[in-house]
């Protein structure tokens, strides 16, 4: 699987462990940044990961910041993002079988490596339902659309 | 403070008790709806409250559906709207300080209605932070300048 990882500051070491687990599973992994870990500003690596799933570079993203809460909304501001900020692995499954989510986010100050990487096994693991969900995963994709209609 | 409830068919009963619970705290509170067991599509429901955020009728947000994903993606299509997903109290908290979230999704299917309690009381008793949050917040209201900036 195609899959790019990005994160703030707060989650580079993370990141970091994530993208070596990822390539010894055999994935084509990009590492969208940042590399230091010097302060950054987490919507500006949400918007480029945002743009590797737009633009077919990635198939599946990984958004990681503090608390996983800011990376995501900066991830679902585009419409071909569907990102689920998780904790467990539950959600994570929850995430692909029911919103063919196409990213997750995780906290790096919220939940350690073991979590992190079981709840990543869970959504690259996990395929979606399709059947009622596809309805609503296809208005997601046409927020403007879905407004007028409701 | 003026709060505004949307869910789908998957949360009404907690939706129910939460609107109670909140009045009784003396919020002026707005259920969006649904208000029967019918199957509905959260994104409508997810526009809908975004839009009471957006033109000021309602000053936060809570969000409601099964997991608190799918509906939480939608909230987040909106520019005026910063929606954190959360299933404790932690992050309810951080949703606040460090993102300013003005509406929490919680999943229906995954918390019970104490927990779900526990982070509205967390999201609603926390104050922002401001200082290096706010750039980052700013960005997340303006996501094509931001694009074009990274």
């Amino acid at each position: 699987m195609k899959i790019a990882l990005a994160s703030d500051h707060a989650a580079v070491d993370l990141k970091a462990d994530l993208v070596r687990w990822l390539r010894e599973q055999g994935h084509d992994v990009t590492d969208l940044g940042p590399q230091g870990a010097g302060s950054v500003d987490y919507p500006d690596y949400g918007y480029r990961l945002a743009a590797a799933l737009a633009d077919g570079s990635a198939e599946y993203g990984v958004a990681l910041c503090g608390s996983g809460i800011g990376i995501a909304i900066a991830m679902n501001r585009h419409p071909a993002v569907r990102c689920a900020q998780v904790s467990e692995p539950l959600s994570a499954s929850f995430a692909r079988s029911h919103n063919d989510a196409n990213a997750i986010a995780l906290g790096a100050r919220l939940i350690g490596p073991e979590m992190a990487k079981a709840c990543v096994a869970a959504f690259l693991g996990t395929q979606f339902e399709a059947g009622r969900h596809q309805r609503r995963v296809d208005m997601l994709s046409h927020p403007s659309i879905s407004q007028e209609q409701a």
